[in-house]
């Protein structure tokens, strides 16, 4: 009789990470596709945008002058989600939208402040991250160390959310190369998932050695040896001394990544200069590679997970990682849309982790536009 | 001083039905536009397609002809995520992906099995769920009904998830009016979480009246409430004796809605004739204002949440609802990305509830295109 096969039959994998499941059906992905097409991400932009919010020496919305700078530059949003100062909410605030006689377990609310910024990876207009040096790219992570010390001092803050959202796909306004930083007073509800089962599995696991007391040392250690133990059951796309670029064995989006510290770093800060390095060859094979993948800007949305601010009580249990969710499922213009079924009931991915774990480790991870040049 | 108001200041709301947290920036629908514009859903479509894997009387890719359907039609989807029989996953087939010393901690694994069908809800290919009459509508009730029936009765189905995804945007790659059914042999994670969120609430509640021992009843009737106490409270957007089209005080998508029933119904069998009566209603009330609020053909993701099977355990726990996640924010062609800090840490939302819910009771509930007919 048939045996169970990972690339032929739908299965569920867990995330031990955020304590979720995802339905794999690898079977899915022969399927002819007729619906939206999207604009491939190939355009070709001048290295300075005269109307460009980010570019140096501009003029932002709101009157601001942007400086000259010649590397990487930080600037409070224009829009920010959340404010530095506004009222607290007051339990009777709530009869506003809720009536006096609401009961407080169905209608529950706080007031949340906060700081966002935007943060430009470099003044060039017509570049992205993965078309940067590696210089360059360590800068990009030095200024991120530099925000989140800042932040981290401010006991308003309790959680420094870096993130980046690449490609019009992903919702990003400005193709001008950059990220963001939403710190808020509370811990948002993905990195508390996470720190909540860290804390499970460290407290699980404390006897035994340091290592296998955290959930993301003892993956990386697994992953480490099954790479090495052959094709099918290598998920590891890239590694140095410091860092692992990995599909996760549980991943969601199509090519989902995460880059991944080989030894416990609770925090972005904690990365000495060899770190930095590491971590910014990685972040540059990596995102080179999905570039190559397709031949065009391939869009995602990036988020770095660390401990909440450098002294939060449970700042240890925390370990470094960045996450990668790129839609782009067959081709420049075909993505995942995690729609119906998978905002009802379970994510469901058309590919197995192995899978596109392989097909990104065949690319080369010379960006596919200096090869041509 | 100034005092905290929930239309000009961030706030976190919280969701008991599924125990997660939303950040509401309402002063954030301020900010220009200047990211990815969509194709509006305008165009006109021939009543019947000729290349239509759904149109009547067509042949679908796999060979199989659609008959000459007069109402709805049901049919297998040709491209199934699940399959009623597949080989079981041992343990040891978790070496094919995992290595042999691999912690099963770390790498979770189960097989799952299931059935896929689509659901035609007209024979019209020009026709959306709005456009349909109210007798067509009630008449895909109750085709939910028997696909409902008919699978409850395996015992290899643990869930039936009825959904639709309405326009290309939403992933819908057939303009032609259908939703999908998966039926899996597992609770998927979205409807279970719920379920344990109604089950510990009534617990807790156990000893007071049974209304109030229901999330959903408890809410409804807080909701009514609400909104007979005036327009800043009042997020219900239409309602007759059996059911409220309803913006959640926890939306997260700009125009989210849920239409819950507000007697104790557990599943979508339980309804009598009048009961269906009013939930097409109620479809239809609520989808020909999504239509008119940008005079497009709106796109969503719906998906039914109800007992998971007749014969569940906890089926009188649940308590019928339909949630409506439609992406469309400022017009027909800009949607809201629920993108970085959203994936990354939690989503956040650029109106209130109250604001979603006044505009939507604003407009007329009879479809556009009928208006100017
Ligand atoms: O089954 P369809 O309509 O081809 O596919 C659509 O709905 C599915 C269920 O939500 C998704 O997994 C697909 O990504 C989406 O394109
Ligand atoms: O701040 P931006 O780039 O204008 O906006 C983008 O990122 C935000 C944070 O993920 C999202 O809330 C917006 O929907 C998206 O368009």
């Amino acid at each position: 009789s048939e045996e169970f096969s990972f690339t032929n039959h739908s299965h569920r994998r867990f995330n031990p990470l955020n304590d979720s499941w995802v339905l794999c059906s690898p079977h899915r992905a022969k399927r002819p596709w007729l619906g939206q097409v999207e604009k491939a991400s190939t355009e070709q932009r001048p290295e300075y945008g005269p109307q460009c919010f980010l570019c140096p020496g501009n003029t932002r919305a709101t009157g601001a002058q942007n400086p000259n700078y010649p590397s990487t530059y930080v600037f409070p949003n224009d829009y920010a989600a959340v404010h530095k100062s506004q009222p607290d909410c007051p339990a009777s605030a709530l009869a506003q939208v809720a009536g006096t006689d609401a009961s407080d377990e169905l209608f529950r609310v706080e007031s949340t402040r906060g700081q966002c910024s935007v943060v430009c990876f470099s003044p060039r207009h017509d570049l992205t991250l993965p078309e940067l040096s590696l210089d360059e790219i360590c800068e990009v992570v030095r200024t991120w160390q530099s925000i989140y010390t800042e932040l981290s001092k401010d006991p308003d803050v309790g959680y420094v959310q870096l993130f980046e959202n690449k490609g019009a796909m992903m919702g990003c306004s400005n193709p001008h190369p950059h990220g963001q930083v939403w710190a808020l007073s509370d811990v948002p509800s993905e990195p508390k998932k996470e720190m909540e089962s860290l804390k499970k599995f460290n407290k699980k696991h404390a006897s035994n050695s340091s290592l296998h007391a955290c959930l993301l040392c003892s993956y990386t250690k697994a992953e480490e040896a099954n790479a090495a133990a052959g094709e099918s059951t290598n998920r590891v796309v890239l590694q140095n001394d410091s860092f692992m670029g990995i599909v996760p064995f549980w991943a969601v989006w199509p090519f989902e990544t995460m880059i991944v510290a080989k030894s416990h770093v609770s925090n972005i800060n904690e990365l000495d200069a060899l770190q930095i390095r590491h971590l910014a060859e990685i972040m540059q094979g990596l995102t080179c590679r999905y570039d190559n993948m397709f031949q065009c800007s391939f869009p995602y949305s990036m988020g770095i997970h660390q401990s909440p601010t450098a002294n939060h009580p449970d700042a240890d249990c925390c370990h470094l990682h960045l996450h990668f969710y790129p839609p782009l499922l067959r081709n420049a213009t075909v993505r995942k849309f995690l729609v119906g079924f998978e905002m009802m009931a379970e994510p469901q991915r058309d590919l197995t982790a192995e899978q596109a774990a392989s097909r990104l480790r065949a690319l080369s991870p010379i960006h596919y536009k200096q090869n041509t040049a």
